[in-house]
């Protein structure tokens, strides 16, 4: 219940939510700092000092994210007089908010507790291929996840729930759905690529040393107009982008046989920085400052990765700078081919081609459903797995370490996110044929190099927004449609039906 | 008024304090990693968010120390049954807590709004050599300390006060005491020095290039035993060490003129780093885990710069390595005259020689001093400052710039921080004198460059009691003495009458 004096109208009401909010998202990105060092800077030894910094930042975030007193700043704020975008804020709150003040403190203890515990589990038993050792962990977490789900809603799907704490609003009937369009039209297309006789350009069979593999990635980061006033490009094991609209950072990992590798995944990792960046700097610290989730977030960097990184027109104009920096002399049309080869017979999603790629997260939406509805039994994981991968990709694992334990999503407890990877794939292409009816001749943008009018669009459409719109309300003011596969699929067919002369 | 659960002798007390007390430790640790990551890492465009997250930080931190839960649970340990290690924790707790809780929120913020905006004031007035448009923050600053010493303790001189913020148990009669006698004594022996016609070998005359001067400040990190699975070398604007006993980093800078400066510096550093290291890790979160305040740091620092990094058995040690990578070929007695050069000219507090540096030090603490007494007006400061550098070193600095204005400390609020510099320094000889008496050869293990002895040493004597006792009573624990210059005025006169032939 909200006291007397936050029930009257005040108009200070937002201002103080905002500032109790603040601290709570200052809280949020210090964590962040906190975690970008660990995997890029930190010596080993700091790793015990280190988890308790990270688990007192959260503990003390969720804190005061569920006092009485910030619902009832909150509740002060909903009946306030707001704006829409205020509005929106607001909204973004309570369901934060409601989200944790509904989870036992005791839950999410534990579950950050098994999580903890998992992690070396998980990272022991894929190093051994030892499935068994893992799967008391998973079963697990399982649990503890079904019992979150249940905490927040007991009577809705809890995959559902879950899903909705990495997409909150596209729903699970839209990413069904999407995944199922992309298991029927995909699995088609690359049985024709299989059985296609066109031979694509292989030229990177080398060795190129990191330090030239870096000064190339350095180029194109230049080309592509990436803010180093506030970035920096650093290596980890595994890439990634963390930061905020001041100060957004990428890393990328080197392999001295596979320059291709660095290149895609700098310019994926380019592309979620670009996000960030393009958040409003007077917004920093409340939800119209914040990304508007994973799908969103995954549809720039896929955006940048394949509709511009994989493209014909940039590939012209990378050509001299390849050259160049790695001393080898293809043209840009073998470049082009050799960044769009399909080649099913690989079994890791992270090494996955664009097209392929969709099966892994399919595959692994399907068994994370199943398992968290009861319908799947951890120990039937492995055989299930390949069952799938040999029906999707005609391809068996030769061992549970390159399937089933080969990511380390579930060892976090993360059930419901590796469907985004998929959507916002499919929202990327949606959004670059928006991008492209309104920019003229986007294509000759990218070959010279100007890639502004494409920043331009993003920005207004979609970074400088925020959280202000839900996802689908989000996709709908950008591209004019509704959230949907059509153009992922028209420019997946197009583009490999060219390439693979089907 | 401690409520009457908390009354009781609880058996859990003393863990329920330190489990929030441990909280506001790994918060606090949190910003020391926010802050190296500002000062090493960082791209420029990321300060305004860096400054919302730090300022989040240190008022949550702020307020979990200060709650009525806070003291209830502190009042609870202190009437529960403690072993001596226990009690000593709780004793700086408590010491911690009244000076937070007698602050008011209100002060504590203008101060840290006061120094925000002081600081790029202060950079402005350095660069252009204006201090009349430093004066005014300097005043705002001194008025705001005044009246933050005068709520901790409205009884006391304030600028003991303050003084205790950095050196909580020496007291400024001790202070006063040290720094009378090291004015008394090092200006006749920086006089006669600077009479006397002794040559000493500057061999460093030539260029040297930044990673030629890396490569040799690892090679003397690795010769000094520096735990790289639980640190790192970077380079920053100003040397410094941050960090736990799992993770305490070193930065350092280069000056292609001046190859001394980097190494002497790096040492320095080293000696602050072994010190974070050597604090034991299963008391990590609590006062017996963390260093005994400024001045025993700066013992640990200057011991390892000064006793061991400018001996001559560390230069015989050493020569190789800087023949080595800095191409140059004169011998080891060269170096170590080139290490111990007193250049009574020098106007700059950072780039002093081991005996001037006190000068400056002694005149930064007579100047602020009086100014938070109110014996001196903030509009004389650059008058008196000139005056004292002409009666103390002979020379007078040509512009504000390398005069007052050449520290950030004040800036920062920071008064009653100076004196520790060289508390410390005086330290460091009495401590290692110790070491010196109780290891066999101490010299012969330098120039083996056998380290052990050395480090067990101070782990035992110094490191591993975190706070567990006050700065005297670790100094006679230490040593067997009371803590005085005696140690530092022999060591000095002694060192320089061999070097200058007095």
């Amino acid at each position: 219940m909200a006291t007397e004096a936050t029930q009257a109208d005040d108009p200070d009401a937002y201002a103080e939510l905002m500032d109790r909010y603040g601290r709570i998202s200052a809280i949020g990105d210090a964590s962040g700092v906190l975690g970008w060092d660990q995997q890029v800077m930190m010596p080993e030894g700091g790793t015990p000092a280190r988890s308790k910094q990270l688990s007192a930042l959260s503990a003390t975030s969720h804190e005061l994210l569920t006092t009485d007193e910030f619902g009832d700043a909150l509740e002060a704020a909903e009946s306030a007089d707001l704006d829409d975008g205020q509005r929106a804020a607001v909204r973004e709150i309570r369901r934060k908010h409601e989200r944790a003040v509904r989870v036992d403190t005791d839950l999410v203890e534990r579950i950050s507790r098994t999580t903890s515990e998992a992690l070396p589990v998980w990272t022991q038993a894929k190093d051994e291929d030892d499935f068994d050792s893992f799967a008391p962990v998973l079963d697990d977490l399982v649990d503890l996840k079904r019992e979150y789900a249940r905490q927040i809603d007991p009577d809705a799907d809890p995959y559902e729930v879950l899903f909705a704490d990495y997409e909150p609003y596209l729903g699970l009937d839209t990413a069904e759905r999407v995944l199922g369009r992309l298991r029927e039209e995909l699995v088609p297309l690359i049985d024709a690529i299989e059985e296609s006789e066109a031979d694509l350009a292989d030229p990177f069979s080398g060795t190129y040393p990191e330090a030239d593999q870096e000064a190339l990635a350095r180029d194109t980061l230049d080309l592509l107009g990436y803010d180093w006033d506030r970035g920096r490009l650093d290596v980890s094991a595994h890439p990634f982008t963390s930061g905020t609209q001041f100060d957004a950072r990428i890393t990328t990992r080197f392999d001295e046989s596979d320059p291709l590798g660095a290149l895609t995944s700098t310019v994926h990792e380019f592309g979620h920085a670009t996000y960030a960046l393009g958040l409003p700097d007077d917004s920093y610290g409340t939800p119209l400052g914040e990304a508007r989730d994973l799908s969103v977030h995954e549809s720039q960097s896929r955006l940048w990765e394949n509709h511009v990184g994989r493209s014909q027109p940039f590939w012209n104009l990378l050509a001299p700078a390849v050259e160049e920096r790695l001393d080898t002399d293809a043209s840009p049309q073998d470049f082009y081919e050799a960044a769009n080869r399909i080649y099913p017979e690989n079994r890791i999603r992270v090494e996955a081609d664009e097209l392929t790629y969709h099966m892994h997260i399919v595959l692994r939406f399907e068994i994370e459903r199943d398992l968290i509805s009861g319908d799947l039994a951890v120990e039937d994981v492995p055989e299930v797995w390949n069952e799938k991968m040999d029906e999707y990709l005609g391809v068996t694992p030769d061992t549970d370490a390159e399937g089933c334990l080969q990511d380390i999503h579930w060892s976090h407890g993360s059930f419901g996110y590796f469907p985004t990877y998929s959507l916002g794939s499919v929202l990327a292409a949606q959004l670059h044929d928006a991008a492209a009816a309104e920019i003229d001749d986007l294509d000759g943008h990218v070959e010279a190099g100007e890639f502004d009018a494409l920043h331009e669009w993003l920005t207004a459409n979609v970074h400088r927004h925020g959280k202000r719109y839900r996802t689908p309300e989000l996709v709908e003011e950008a591209t004019g449609s509704e959230y949907s596969a059509d153009a992922f699929l028209d420019y997946a067919n197009e583009k490999f039906a060219a390439l693979y002369d089907l």
